[in-house]
């Protein structure tokens, strides 16, 4: 678990796209982002007050998060400087780089002398136990996709803010490192040793109120051969009440399988579903994601409604016309009894 | 490499099913299995002779094997007697547990002062890659099951040996401790990191011969939630050609699952066919083997002949009575065009 609330390291962000984990955190939990912090050159600007250290940890700052890629996967001297400086300022670090900070020897030795944590949200921080299949109170939703990077997390974090604005109880269930770092706590999956996925998942998703959502963010995709074994877990882990099924309409072949076609949204619901009821008999698929970025507007609309009128369920773009659909059908396919 | 023969260490085995590590060993290679160990409440028996260390040792026995499984991984105190005891008489230790032999600072400080070493064969060695999917040359069967332990390593270790036996070229591939263990190569596969699952078993079944036959060892069931997540990865990184189907008739729930109830084998094809043709859209299912263990010889043909009608295909207890008809229907499917 990361203490938050964050500051926020953007570096020398060449462009805000570098810094793509810091807006994820700013859009998503703008609570846990006391301000941001820039260095020479910087070419991002989340718009939140550029903060020095000491500012930062007086404004209730705990911990400093990497926001942004590094070049050539090395941690600089100058974002060491850094660092090295937030440590000894009272910060925690967290990052979800690929070169990890428990791997640079003088960040451990700053961190152990002043009594502070270091974060790799690439790796997992517990050990997991092997999943016992039992069920849990409360409700889950999965967001499965037709691909990887079809907006699985985009998806689960805009319906966990809508439901939580409507006053519905629902948590957003990170298992994957930007999500981690944007909630401050999660599994990150694709890490996690085989026999324990399904397991970390169970422990991600505890018993809850009988009414309480856990939100569980996807990954990868039972029809992609190199990650399906990753979503397998999350389908019998999570044990799903309800699903959605996320697609990019626009994509040739799946990502990174040249020769790889996507499945069909009815392939991949009666898949998901066969698959999803061995966990948990009385799961159900409530609507339909689209991200419809290469669409224009009257393209994206015709699509929805004509994938409404084939599927038989809601769909929407959640980025382009809010996730509102797929809240108003979890809430109806749920309703409890009067 | 782990010098033969061996102590085969039964523990506190609840049952026969837990000891299979030993039992697989007996089996296939009972020219290294000298003796068993067991401990008080022992539930296993490999009907050899149960022996002392000295006893084993003068009888030529060089390494202690664990020869069974421990849920959830912890080594008893009452097995480190044991282990603590053999490495005084000389004995090295062998391995397939999750918590590794290494991490235990008392067997690595009596092994280093006796001079034994400690194999932890599921600890995996290389550095695999993430799955690519591109399509490798030679064929591939992969055995899969409604449960867990229900004989896949058994089906495919004894097709293995009948097709060399028929002058067929076949190399069996261990994804497991034991079959590790037995053959001394293969991929630990429940012990890989997610990512890495799907890119371990392409590593381990790479190009061949077009006329070569691996046969991969399966693991888990995509019908038990613990584990699905490594099926899966064997369906799509073995990209099969051939499927079996393994089934134990008597078995009242899953593995280690109260309330799961085992699939059907026509939900098993389906699921499984369905599943492997994204990544091989020619395979097919050439067979069914059954553990008729707890039947008798009547019922168990009985029950054999009437799901060869029910299935449309052949049938075959490969322990009881043989794998014989499992390589004929290979044999006879993938006949080369003349």
């Amino acid at each position: 678990m990361i203490q938050t609330p964050y500051l926020l390291f953007l570096g020398d962000a060449p462009d805000q796209l570098a810094a793509k984990v810091a807006q994820g955190i700013k859009d998503w939990r703008p609570e846990n982002a006391v301000g941001q912090y820039r260095m020479a050159g910087c070419g991002a600007d989340l718009g939140l007050k550029d903060m020095e250290l000491a500012e930062a940890k007086a404004a209730g700052a705990k911990t400093l998060v990497i926001g942004v890629a590094n070049r050539g996967g090395v941690i600089s001297k100058e974002w060491k400087k850094v660092l090295v400086a937030a440590l000894e300022e009272g910060f925690d670090l967290a990052s979800g780089l690929h070169n990890l900070l428990r791997d640079e020897p003088d960040l451990v030795a700053v961190a152990e002398a002043c009594g502070r944590a270091l974060h790799d949200v690439r790796v997992p921080e517990v050990d997991y136990p092997i999943a016992n299949g039992v069920k849990r109170r409360g409700k889950r939703l999965l967001a499965v996709g037709t691909d990887c990077s079809v907006g699985k997390m985009y998806t689960t974090l805009a319906m966990d803010a809508e439901m939580r604005r409507r006053g519905m109880k629902s948590t957003f269930r990170a298992t994957g490192q930007t999500g981690i770092l944007i909630t401050g706590d999660g599994v990150p999956l694709d890490a996690v040793v085989a026999d324990f996925m399904a397991g970390s998942v169970e422990w991600l998703t505890p018993d809850n109120d009988d009414d309480h959502w856990d939100i569980i963010e996807g990954q990868g995709s039972l029809f992609h051969v190199s990650y399906s074994g990753v979503t397998m877990a999350l389908i019998h882990g999570g044990q799903p009440d309800a699903l959605v099924l996320c697609h990019e309409p626009t994509r040739e072949h799946m990502r990174g399988l040249p020769g790889y076609k996507l499945p069909t949204l009815e392939a991949l619901r009666d898949m998901a579903l066969g698959l999803a009821r061995v966990a948990n008999p009385d799961c159900r698929v409530i609507g339909i994601s689209v991200n419809t970025q290469h669409m224009d507007e009257d393209a994206a609309k015709r699509y929805l409604t004509e994938l409404e009128a084939r599927m038989g369920l809601p769909a929407t773009d959640p980025f382009r016309f809010g996730p509102g659909k797929l809240v108003d059908a979890l809430a109806a396919e749920f309703l409890e009894p009067a």
